[in-house]
């Protein structure tokens, strides 16, 4: 194995701008809390879920930058972290699904074990399909280890770049016995509680976090023992350890990296009980207002690093990014209400390539250079962070072993916010519904609104069936969007800007775009030879889309 | 609760030399190791014992530092630790034994539960002895936390000084539910696996290092998850993490200071399998091969770590400070060998006060300041390096809230290294066995050779009783000891110079040095209020030994 990246400086540094123009970045990131789980209103109505919630400090946010409102993840937790690290598209990473915490474990529910011994069921013997092969180790710093993606981490760039690079809470990149398990070999210099865990065993300091010989088991949260007891939540705690880790490089005047990654709002759905009463006031049933106060907590967590970082003098010269990792999970019992209908107006939620489980909050800060209080609907999609941060870092001509797919949001962000704040101004009718929301042409941004972003989850989540999750694919291009059903061998088409719920298949009236969409989503399945399952009956692979026409 | 210490730059902030003058320092500690367990001889001749082990990187230290052969710990690991974090003697701090992972859980075995249940013998109901109370959650940076010692740890005061500092291993300062319990809170900048453990569950990749369902309890080591299965034994996971975090410091050119803090070769024993066969060869049996193993592989990353600081062109930069928290462990059956013998010419072991359980290897390598290859025979004990180091940082006026009893050793091991290695050359005969061991006169270190350095350890060890180990006392001054058995109230007198193993008890041929001992031990305990026993059937305290004469 290489180790490269494992013994500091490689030997061509990249080019880096002077200290004055690198800035700190937060990148501020949320697990499972989905698009509509706020106060804050990404879509272009104020939706009665956003009415549930209570979240001031990401209004606050929101007012000081611009929300980008059509912004996308992976379906699920691990594809999205390591394409943010890498820039590269789970679909061409093939690190498709989330990876477990020990090695060579397949997460499928499809002949893998570990999802039917951690949800206690059973196998679904009948599935027609065999889990495809993919990463399942998840992503690598150093070449030559079985089922990962070897690539450069985002991290280890900004590090050689003079960065102070901090990494607390969830990691979830790759399973352990590897690298990647280790936030210290992707060019981390401190790291707090990050490891292979995708969820925390406990976010209650009563049950030590897990960490008690009822409790255990592998996602045991680590690192936290001077909290066992103590009553304090583990967002808190978390938020308290990011808080101490930014001592030194504020100290110092040396530009820092802080990837902030809450548990929060992953299952174990737990009361943050200093949030919980009121939601219970309120009419919620138990896991609603369990799930509400989880994310108020996050909430909190977001308005006292704010706080922290405007008391300390570096809040202007401090991007903060926020966002979740993928769809509020609708699946799972614990969150109340009505299974499937947590993420309303989307559709679905955890897991699935429809809105409810890809589409996710957005938000850049960086004052003086994005317009406060503006929304751009320009599509975005989470590997476009890797290049988007190493632009705000000044760090160019990189060299980075993966093929990157992202392309950078700075202008988008920069640039199109302020043309998004002067088409506001004017009342300028935009080709949205809300006056200043805001596509920017791609003369501006460099990002063609129109181009294709690939969803791709050829996977069984659970043990048991889930008709709008296993085993999809989708495609979405400007305001269309296709998705791929394996198990039917059906495709089919929506509108967005009419049709956000993907409630109306179109598919039958627009054959054309249908054969379009599919032809784009094809090639690039076929082009980075993306995993795909095989029918158990035929030992065949699943046929890309465009077979099927 | 103040958080002074846990928010940063402090308003007084101490006065720093210029960083061409601020040396880096790695603190390389050893835990149970004992003075005689490596080819190192720090006694005026090569006992067998030495020619058991093989460490050639300790030599290797030897040969280009300076050995401080009369060095000295507490009998068990905590006070020890606690006392290098804040220059507080164990009998002034309070904290005289080791503390529990949980918070307010004595680990006396005198009415203690957590000896109990880990050895899994049975309490002794006879003991004649209360425990006494004592800081049993070990030290605070934070004031107000119940059972703690409250002070300013020195890593506090480097951070502060511009030292990037760096804890990796084993901390053991305090329990699970206060501030002490994390390095984050102690100014350290970057910890790696550091908390309440104070031995690791299992050293063995193969365990998970203690991290499965069958093996899990507190004392599983935590973030070590990239190496789960790989067959790196602990010893060669946190060197390889050790080096990684000094990648940051180097490549910014500022001082760095690393705690490295070997969980071995604290029980279990386990066998290190790159190392242990030559040792079953050589005829030793499985528990003394194991401990030979475990010996050298902490060697091995020494040799690693030296090397590395050569690679980087550090080293000359680089201050080594190599010691052990206490005594060998003779009481431990997994060790082999026979019982209490494993530290000859050493009485007993960890846990006593006798020099088995106390004296322990130091050595300080400085590379234009220290002679080389030199011996220095003046008494010296862990406080002290609490102002030693400070020292090497050039801190100076530095506020800290507790009382620091030691002394600093810059002095003694610069300009009396330097004596020594004069004294040597010209074969001029010391008041000592050996030609180049040489006791520094106190007008050039500014260290008394006559100072007492005291031991106290107020605590019954073992749920079983252990007479040389159990409620012991002492005190040491110039070549003379003085032991205070609280049990039997019985004073013992030896002199060091003729009868370092403690075997002939002077004390009835020399009363009037008997008196002079027994009323500075006794000053000192009666001056720092220490921790004392109670007679569970009078209630009252355990006399101090002058009010026996």
């Amino acid at each position: 194995m290489k180790l490269k990246h494992l013994t500091g400086l490689s030997l061509l540094a990249p080019t880096v701008a002077f200290a004055a123009d690198r800035p700190n970045i937060v990148f501020f990131i949320v697990d499972d809390m989905g698009w509509v789980d706020s106060s804050v209103a990404y879509g272009e109505e104020v939706y009665p879920n956003n009415l549930r919630y209570n979240t001031p400090n990401m209004q606050r946010l929101a007012s000081q930058g611009v929300m980008l409102t059509n912004a996308y993840a992976c379906p699920v937790s691990t594809p999205t972290r390591t394409s943010l690290l890498t820039g590269v598209n789970a679909a061409h990473s093939h690190i498709t699904n989330w990876t477990s915490t020990m090695r060579d474990t397949p997460s499928d529910a499809t002949g893998g074990a570990v999802a039917m011994m951690q949800s206690g069921a059973n196998h679904d013997k009948s599935s027609r399909f065999v889990r495809p092969e993919w990463n399942l180790n998840g992503m690598s710093p150093v070449e030559g280890v079985e089922n990962t993606l070897y690539a450069t981490p985002l991290p280890q760039l900004l590090k050689e770049a003079g960065y102070y690079t901090i990494h607390v809470g969830k990691a979830h990149w790759a399973s352990a016995g590897t690298p990647g398990a280790s936030p210290y070999n992707m060019g981390y210099v401190v790291n707090v509680s990050g490891n292979v865990a995708g969820m925390p065993r406990s976010y209650l300091s009563e049950e030590n976090y897990g960490n008690t010989p009822e409790k255990w088991n592998y996602l045991a949260v680590q690192n936290m023992t001077e909290y066992y007891g103590t009553g304090i939540h583990l967002t808190e705690a978390l938020t308290r350890e990011a808080l101490k880790t930014l001592d030194y490089p504020i100290m110092h005047n040396q530009p820092f990296y802080l990837y902030f990654a809450h548990y929060a709002t992953h299952t174990p759905i737990q009361r943050d009980p200093r949030f919980v009463q009121k939601y219970l006031d309120a009419g919620m049933d138990e896991g609603q207002a369990r799930y509400a106060s989880m994310v108020e907590g996050v909430d909190k967590s977001l308005g006292d690093l704010l706080d922290f970082l405007e008391d300390k003098g570096v809040a202007d010269d401090t991007i903060i990014i926020f966002m979740t990792d993928n769809g509020g999970n609708a699946e799972n019992k614990a969150k109340g209400g009505v299974r499937f209908m947590h993420n309303l107006p989307l559709r679905n939620g955890k897991g699935s390539v429809y809105e409810g489980g890809v589409r996710v909050p957005l938000m850049v800060k960086w004052d003086g250079k994005v317009a406060p209080a503006t929304r751009v609907n320009t599509p975005v999609i989470c590997e476009d962070l890797f290049p988007t941060i190493l632009q705000m870092a000044g760090v160019k001509n990189y060299d980075v072993v993966q093929s990157v797919d992202g392309q950078s949001l700075v202008d988008l962000v920069t640039k199109g916010s302020k043309l998004a704040a002067k088409a506001a101004k004017r009342g300028q009718i935009t080709d949205q519904k809300s006056a200043n929301a805001f596509v920017v042409p791609q003369s501006v941004s460099g990002i063609d609104p129109s181009r294709s972003l690939v969803f791709h989850y050829p996977h069984q989540w659970k043990p048991y069936d889930l008709v709008d999750i296993d085993f999809l694919s989708a495609v979405r291009k400007g305001d269309w969007k296709l998705v791929y059903r394996m198990r039917t061998r059906k495709l089919e088409l929506y509108n967005l800007k009419t049709d956000i719920g993907e409630k109306n298949d179109l598919s039958a009236l627009y054959p054309e775009r249908v054969r379009e969409l599919a032809a784009e989503l094809s090639a690039k399945l076929r082009g980075w030879n993306s995993p795909m399952p095989t029918v158990r009956e035929t030992g065949k692979s699943v046929p890309l889309p465009d077979e099927l026409l």
